[in-house]
């Protein structure tokens, strides 16, 4: 014949081949040629398949020429003969695409068989029950994965036939029964899928393929793929290799190994076996396994040649490598291998002794961790292997796990906690008034809004877990309850919450605090190493800036200082805003102007010698007002007192159409001068202040929601004037940087001539979004974008991974001309997007100096900014 | 002496050099040199004030030695001696800056008079009188604009002494009353001033020169310089001249004259005079000027040179000049000429006039009408030359002025219009609700609100006058008053308001309708074929089609549909939205089909050939429900009733924290697809309905508030399959186009990507600017941008004119992205900015295809769509 175009011998391919033969042939291949004892066979490769799918599934020409040609080669190489009715060779037949991809078709196991030669079998093995055991597992599996039989079917009648036995499982099965069974399923079969089970080998072949190739296309596949971001045009391979029984007496055996242990990391092999067993048997649960050392008790030589199997795959792959193995009448062979899946805490353990056992350097021990794995290390989380059924499920706003009891208002949340209760504040909403109930709280959920809801916002803020949005959740504050459907909660009632997948659960399930290990320093030292993009936090309190610093920030990129302004301060801030006259006002600031001095002094503490970058107050004033309609509706109720209305009618008076686009950021500085003036005074005292201490403040002051030069202008003249006064008077020099957030898509557009005017810039990617796309949201993330995902009309959502096409071309853009205007320009990015691995790797390639994300992503931003130094977009997902 | 730097003679200068001569010196030059009767003098050049101004307010050297030189000269030629005690040489001196520009200092006459030479002018002209009222004059002048003392304290002091003659004017005053005059204006000098005016006549004229320059950063022309735009570095001339006198005997006279009538337009000379007189006494109003006919009654041979002088200069500028002239002692002196300003009407007959007499070219033609003018003849105005007191001011939200009888409520707007009356309708702010009341009304005025409030906006739109966010004005509706200070208007009083101006005056103020006149016509004749900038019209009803068509409309470029979802169909669509099932959902859908065909086959019947763009539904829907406020409060109050309850839950779950940026445009017609779904099949029903009258119908689908390809992907894929249904089953073959509004940011960053789903794009430049700002306009144009304007933040309103740095740079990128992408991609803008002339000019320059703007706005348009194609910023100003 002439060359081959879609079949692949698996002496002829290697493990670099994945994009052809699909994770499991490639590594099959890769095995052979390493001289493993691998049962030989061929692939139908990706390429067979894409040109199946894309000729309205019609086999392309050819190929079955080719695979009838591979299959004699088999057949040589064994000495038996595929259908042969007295010795015939068996088959098995596994799906192989590039990427490990679940909802694919699995694997036809003894394929071959026919009512002919089940006899044959049995005759040439000297195993009548083998023989027909093999047959009744063949029909069944075959019955439903190539010919949609549903498998139940199966499962109820050899069900009652074992029951029949009076036996607990199918090892109590004679011959008899299985005959039987074989019958039964073969009507099964025919009933079922209107035709009888093929009984061509070749067909049965065939068909396998066939339904392998479909398989891709299938609704999970497709699922899985768009959610992992898979193409759909991979297509997958088909491995066909000749069987080997690990039930075929009892020399025989079946297992799987791994060459470290894939929970704990420890670097030592690790394996489940049973003897007389098919490979399903083992993972099914059923039948109690057992560990190497039995194995190197039952099966010395074999224990001992898989020792060295497992010593080359893991010096060859120099990874973790999971093995699937067979003994068939004392002889080891070896079905499979992969770099084996493992915990976060294994990844950072062999990651770590790896790169101490010179298996890989530093750069590949980096990329063996990922960002997600490293947070979970992070947060609490529900037990490992603990069962439970969630009662609802809402936004993962805030990651991590916690259980407490129920409390509906941030009063009680406060007073409980004090007792030393564990408390879960569940509001339908929150607001800044809830602040120290949150503080309070081991968590929040909340029903509505969305994850850059306050809720959300300050809980990831605060590191404390949080579901927003269970719409499904509709709580009765009068009445104090939560329902969901039947379920009716009440204050006091245990819940248990996770924050990391947005499950809510009745009742306490088992939490776990993962203890960081050596590792995570190790590896995260060498991320440190490697990576040239800084890591900062956005923290507004001094425990936080603490926090971040242990966390491993660089400084801090974003604090907000609105947060000072809330608690016991909003009256002081609210008779600032309710002032009459310039000195009541006076009066106000000049006691606000104490407190920020004090928290900015606390601040530089903990960040001593480290930049801290202040952001002046961007929120619209209505925040720190009560909401219109709650005093609407108690003055038509019972009427407001004077203080009512007066913050009734300041109120009606600042709040906004659209807030988000209104009165708010240093357009709020503008108007109310004073304000400003009074923050930046207190940034710079508190700077003397600290430096008398020894302590050394890097001050960065950054003006928010700039659209021209002239904003920053004159900001930048007022801060210059009172720094001039305040450092003169003091008699101290302290270096102190102007710079702005560039948020608006004019800042971005015109950054060359912001830039004139800024020392540093930094990017507030959030509401770049939200003004690129023109997305609110607190809007659209409840109504819209669960929709534009579904339909596909966005890959993804911009708020998580910063949408380079758009906002990232203003990122861009806004770097290229602010650099031109000044070349030392410093730039960061402080949305939340700050800590996500995707939009690190973009901000990387962008060229900025610098991420800042809540001191929680901290570690998580330092490994990817390391992952994206080494052009590594994250380790690759195995077959 | 060496090369002159800061003077240049009359003779050597030209009217081409005003930016260093100043308007008056230029043309004084360009007179010269024609030959005609100007008095000789030079001009103190731009130059030297620049360097004065730079240089802290100090001469530069040279100066001084230049002008002594110049003087010289002047003497030689004049034959009189500056300075001379028996026959002194007397200067006039005045500013002259490149552009006109009130608040700079004005003429001083007569300069170079002293004690001593007064009595020198006196016996060498032979008029004692005569020469103390010159020397009176000075003093007078001299003392105001030089010396800074207040002009109050002469006028007084004049009007006593002719109140003691028991005479009415200066006329009576006998040379001893003007020598007692000059002796009292002396002493009020130097008591005010802390000097005596000085008596040195090269010092009089440095310091008259002086003041002057300074004169340039006086605040009202500083303020005049930011409101026009002109540069401030430009400075001014000063030009020197030498004195005639129409005061000196009965043979002489002064007055002014226009080549043509300033008024009408009509092509002949306009003029008044007064014999024995200066220039001063003519513009002043005292006295009853006499007109040209009586000049060449009285003065035959000078009326006929001046006839001549005025031919001369009117072919020389090829425009109607604005000469001032003077006869002295039977000789004609021509003291200034300009081209001269004139009304919207007479602009436009000189316009027509000129092209047609060969004076000028069509390009010419067209350029010689600002648009403004054109737009003041589109509205009715205050009747000219009428006087009233403006009780409040608001802002100009739309042009024209009405007259009318207030009233609280749309329903009585209706009900009172309905009988005949004419009625202004007075609301705090006006919702959707209320539109068949603005219907009705004569205007609208409104104490809330900016230029782009729905009362602004709609008005705009129905070409109703209206004045909104009238801050003073507090209404109260309950008691039907509307209060402004200690001034109550009640329902029923007669008001008067300006949209264009803004003004709201108490009682009737005559209102005139200008008529279009033949001109109009003809010069927007000429604008059509000169422009390359289509214009179209935003139109939503079948009436303003027309209107548009007939104001010279090449099409609609935007046809909102939400207009149509108002009024009496308000219930339909609260009942589709109210829906509790998809087939009560259906059965209100159907409803608005039945209506919305209508809309539309009357739409295409107005503009039978022309295309038509009608943009899908773009409002949120919670614009079409009662607002949640008042129905919590009417909760609170009394209880809702069943409907209240669904109104209530529904308008809670639509509205939005920011609805600018939420659920509207296509995300709300892809998750409501039925909706537009009904809206495509009428607009392509009714396009099968009228071709089979006969008409054409241009349809352009447009999808609003696109940010990404896949969203029109999925609209034009619905929208495709409908036509192929509708029109298949008609068996009509209708052309049809899909596009998109680039509103966003990121569709303008990603034009390429939508262009290759879009036939065409239409830049929606009103929310454009709203995000790419950040710029929410209902919240901003009251609080922010007032502050912003008047410090100098922002050099304009960017809702007015397009802000070329930032919003234009994404239209710019937007065009040559999505042509690149199409080469035939049809560009337009729809934002408001399409019907202002500067924003007219950026369009063209950026190649767009057409604007679009309010049928109004469609000829000023047009017009400036023209200058915009000659390269013409507008109508030069004039000096």
């Amino acid at each position: 014949m002439t060359t081959r175009r879609y079949i692949v011998p698996f002496a002829e391919g290697s493990k670099d081949q994945r994009q052809l033969l699909g994770g499991k042939g490639a590594n099959l291949c890769e095995m052979t040629n390493l001289g493993l004892p691998v049962p030989p066979g061929f692939i139908i490769t990706t390429d067979a398949c894409r040109a199946y799918l894309a000729q309205n599934e019609t086999v392309p020409e050819g190929m079955w020429d080719e695979v009838a040609d591979a299959l004699t080669t088999l057949e040589d190489e064994i000495g038996r003969r595929f259908g042969d009715a007295d010795d015939p060779l068996l088959l098995s037949v596994r799906s192989g695409a590039p990427f490990s991809m679940p909802g694919m078709m699995d694997t036809v196991l003894n394929l071959g068989l026919t009512h002919a030669s089940v006899e044959g079998l049995a005759a040439a093995t000297g195993d009548e029950r083998f023989a027909w055991d093999a047959y009744r597992r063949f029909i069944q599996l075959y019955g439903k994965v190539v010919m949609g039989v549903s498998g139940e079917r199966f499962e109820e009648v050899l069900a009652e036939r074992i029951a029949q036995r009076g036996a607990k499982d199918e090892s109590a099965l004679e011959t008899e029964d299985l005959r039987a069974l074989t019958r039964t399923f073969g009507e099964i079969v025919e009933a079922d899928a209107g035709e009888p089970l093929p009984q061509e080998p070749v067909e049965q072949l065939q068909r396998a393929a066939e339904a392998v190739f479909r398989s891709w296309n299938g609704k999970r596949a497709r699922d899985y793929r768009r959610m992992e971001g898979i193409p759909d045009d991979l297509g997958t391979a088909v491995s066909v290799q000749a069987m080997v029984f690990g039930n075929l007496g009892e020399r025989s055996a079946t297992g799987v190994a791994f060459t470290r242990d894939p929970a704990t990391g420890e670097a030592s092999a690790y394996g489940d076996w049973l003897p007389q067993a098919q490979g399903e048997d083992v993972v099914a649960g059923i039948r109690i396994t057992r560990n190497l050392d039995d194995l190197h008790h039952d099966f010395p030589d074999q224990a001992a040649e898989l020792d060295e199997v497992m010593a080359t795959l893991e010096r060859h792959y120099r990874d973790m490598c999971d093995i699937e193995f067979t003994i068939e009448r004392d002889k080891l062979w070896i079905l499979q291998t992969r770099v084996g899946k493992r915990t976060a805490v294994a990844a950072l353990q062999m990651a770590a002794d790896m790169v101490e056992e010179g298996l890989i350097d530093k750069r590949e021990g980096v990329t063996r961790v990922t960002p997600a794995q490293l947070e979970q290390l992070l947060h609490p989380q529900f037990a490992p292997g603990v069962e439970y059924d969630a009662l609802t499920k809402g936004l993962n706003a805030s990651p991590g796990a916690a259980v407490g009891r129920i409390v509906f208002t941030a009063d009680e949340a406060e007073t409980r906690a004090a007792d030393g209760e564990d408390v879960i504040l569940v509001r339908p909403e929150t607001s800044p008034d809830d602040l120290h109930g949150m503080i309070a709280a081991k968590g929040i959920l909340t029903s509505r809004g969305g994850l850059v809801s306050h809720a959300a916002v300050v809980a990831r803020g605060m590191g404390t877990p949080a579901v927003c949005g269970a719409g499904e959740l509709v709580i009765d504050l009068k009445a104090q309850t939560a329902r969901v459907g039947d379920v009716t909660l009440r204050a006091g009632d245990v819940i248990s919450i996770n924050g990391t997948t947005g499950e809510v659960v009745e009742g306490q399930v088992p939490v776990v605090t993962p203890e960081p290990s050596g590792p995570f320093a190790i590896v995260l030292g060498w991320a440190d190493e490697l990576r040239t993009l800084g890591v900062r936090a956005n923290a507004d309190l001094p425990e936080d800036a603490t926090r971040a610093r242990e966390l491993g920030a660089g400084g801090i990129g974003l604090c907000r200082t609105e947060h000072m302004f809330l608690g016991d301060r909003l009256p002081t801030v609210q008779r600032m805003i309710l002032a009459s006259s310039a000195e009541e006002e006076q009066a106000a600031l000049a006691e606000l102007l104490e407190m920020q001095r004090g928290d900015f002094a606390a601040i530089y503490r903990a960040m001593d010698g480290l930049p801290v970058t202040v952001r002046l107050l961007d929120p619209p004033l209505h925040e720190f007002l009560p909401d219109v309609e709650e005093l609407l509706v108690a003055s038509a109720r019972d009427g407001l007192d004077e203080k009512g209305r007066r913050l009734l009618d300041a109120a009606v008076s600042w709040r906004e159409e659209n807030p988000m686009l209104g009165t708010r950021g240093c357009r709020l500085g503008i108007i109310k001068p004073e304000l400003y003036k009074m923050q930046v005074r207190a940034l710079l005292e508190a700077a003397v202040e600290v430096t008398r201490e020894g302590v050394e403040p890097i001050v960065e002051i950054m003006v928010p929601l700039v659209v021209t030069r002239e904003e920053l202008a004159l900001i930048g003249g007022w801060t210059r004037a009172i720094a001039d006064e305040v450092l003169g008077a003091a008699g101290v020099d302290i270096a102190y940087k102007i710079g702005t957030m560039i948020e608006t898509p004019r800042a971005a557009l015109l950054a060359g001539e912001i830039a004139e005017e800024a020392e540093f810039f930094s990017f507030g990617t959030n509401d770049l979004t939200q003004m690129t796309y023109g997305f609110s949201r607190d809007d659209i993330e409840g109504r819209i974008l669960p929709a534009y995902l579904r339909d596909e009309i966005l890959p993804g959502n911009p708020f998580e991974h910063l949408d380079a096409a758009g906002v990232g071309q203003l990122v861009r853009m806004g770097v290229e001309q602010g650099r031109a205007a000044r070349p030392d320009l410093h730039i960061g990015v402080c949305g939340e997007h700050g800590g996500d691995p995707q939009s690190i790797h973009l901000c990387h390639e962008i060229g900025l100096d610098y991420v800042s994300c809540s001191p929680f992503r901290v570690p998580v931003a330092r490994l990817a900014a390391a992952h994206a130094a080494l052009g590594k977009t994250g380790p690759a997902a195995s077959a």
